[in-house]
């Protein structure tokens, strides 16, 4: 047996929580020490670096297993990047995929991958520009990693958008939020890691559970033009509870959230309870949490449910000066702070 | 025993072969369907991919050992990104970095990678804009893959060297290659692929043979300064053999190399025939292949050999309307055709 020590790489180094918090700081950020000046550079820990007006993002997928209920790999692959570009206010342009195979992956597989990757690509309007092809030996990884990259222009939308904000704010960043800012979600919560829990373990609640996985820059684009939309983000690993925290940090902002406001679906809810898990720390790929002036948010929100992917959206909070931290009012009349997770409940989602 | 038949991917289909040239034309292109003009797209199977102006790559390393006398994991990612936006004639401005992380993986060992990562970043005069980490259980991969995909813009360079060029070419493409062209190698080949194969399998010889592992993109820059350059890649995965069947292939060109002229280490060559494998065929992590025009190659030869990193730098060959395929003139007087390797015979070297 192996010991893992505290100068090793645990699982929740990578679950989106604050131990990856800590990884990114104290080891990254600590070594990598960029010398020119970027509009949006590594350290600002955004969805999106931006560089000379290019918007520049990069994920690798490791989800375990390739198929689940709702997606698989390629679909989460496309929509994760793109949303990435979107949710900083960035345009996709063009995505480049890089796979490394295990010896032994069927074809019929990545076939039916890649008929994913290019059904997504075409929902969300965009195409891959380049790639990469690796093989590594049988035992070598589970059958498939795959990176998405992908670059954007500035949304020409954002300028209208922004003509509703009276203030100056140039991308959709995490710190831009302000006390008196309303927090909207754009549907359901915890579908996407419940659903990759279930096809994984093989829980009799599979069928009823389906991941949410889309391209959302479509939607993104109704919300830009209903107007005073100031910071966009995708609750991915760590869930809403990661999201809203990196959000009152960044922005130095307090956050009130009102649990019955958060749409939930009722299988999701009872699974995570007989799991004994949080569904505000599960991850989402097909919501986002969106952030708008006090004024505008109520024409956001209706913007956003005339789109199928936003039908379910709520006002689920606000951003408020009175304390530092995110906190709910839970449905039986509390106030429970909701704490950065160390890390998403569910390992391997994305 | 599970055996492999030919619906599953084996590991030539990553070798930089033919193997992989079928899986990338039978499966990838066959189901992607951009949409968009591309300027130059995914189809051209070139170094990178450019769109409005932005050129685009990435490439996921797994090589194994992920130290190795010359170099490592994090100097190969860097160098191999940078690499591939100069050949194509872009100036690099920015790359990502994704990190897929054995659960168990040293925290030592990475911050060394981090420490290479940033080395090679300021030789090479780029940065790290965004990024990613994910993390697997422990089984689930050899300790480490690394994805860097990079962006650039037009070299300025390319214009000056283009004037000496008296055709149409706006990027460095494959197919830029005409008969009586000039084909330099920048330095000895097969140097990459053994010191891995070495720091892999133990051999004796692994303190002698040293990876030639680094950014190019200055020696670039001076070979554009002399003119006349028509087409530049750096011969990886296949070594040089693929590098030149591909530019034959593409340019619908034959080549003709004179084995007495490609530079090669003692040691090397050695090892390689003590091993019995073909130097040509090997990957190489720090030398280009440039064709120029017949009146600027030497001023290229002559450019390059002022560098450090060019200062082997030989004239190899040249294009021809004679035949079409590669053909080497050995060194004992005969001719023998070069094919297209099935792919790289020593595996996992980037």
């Amino acid at each position: 047996m192996v010991s893992i020590s505290m100068d090793r790489i645990t699982l929740m180094h990578g679950a989106g929580g604050s131990l990856m918090h800590n990884l990114i700081q104290n080891h990254i950020l600590r070594i990598l020490k960029p010398y020119m000046e970027f509009e949006v550079p590594l350290a600002a820990l955004d969805d999106a670096g931006i560089c000379d007006g290019i918007v520049f993002t990069t994920d690798s997928y490791t989800v375990k297993p390739l198929f689940f209920n709702g997606g698989d790999i390629g679909r989460l692959a496309v929509s994760g990047t793109v949303n990435d570009i979107a949710c900083i206010g960035g345009k996709p342009l063009a995505l480049s995929l890089a796979l490394v195979m295990e010896e032994g992956l069927s074809l019929n597989d990545l076939d039916r991958i890649l008929d994913s990757i290019e059904h997504t690509c075409k929902e969300a309007g965009v195409d891959i520009l380049t790639g990469d092809t690796k093989v590594v030996e049988r035992g070598s990884l589970d059958r498939l990693i795959v990176n998405t990259s992908g670059i954007g222009v500035r949304n020409p939308l954002l300028d209208s958008n922004l003509r509703y904000v009276n203030r100056s704010i140039r991308w959709l960043l995490d710190s831009n939020l302000r006390a008196g800012d309303k927090i909207i979600i754009s549907g359901s919560i915890a579908d996407h890691g419940m659903a990759v829990l279930s096809a994984r373990e093989g829980y009799g609640f599979a069928s009823s559970i389906c991941s949410d996985v889309r391209p959302l820059n479509r939607l993104i684009d109704r919300a830009l033009e209903a107007g005073g939309v100031v910071c966009i983000k995708d609750p991915t690993r760590g869930g809403v509870a990661n999201l809203l925290n990196e959000w009152a940090e960044k922005s130095h902002v307090g956050i009130m959230v009102y649990e019955d406001k958060i749409p939930i679906k009722e299988s999701v809810r009872a699974a995570a309870s007989f799991l004994g898990i949080d569904p505000l720390e599960v991850g989402n790929e097909g919501k986002v949490c969106i952030a708008a002036t006090p004024d505008r948010a109520e024409h956001v929100l209706e913007a956003i449910r005339e789109c199928d992917e936003g039908r379910d959206a709520e006002i689920i909070g606000e951003a408020t000066d009175q304390f530092y931290a995110v906190a709910m009012r839970t449905i039986i009349g509390g106030t429970r702070i909701i704490i950065k997770p160390s890390g998403d409940p569910v390992p391997r989602i994305c």
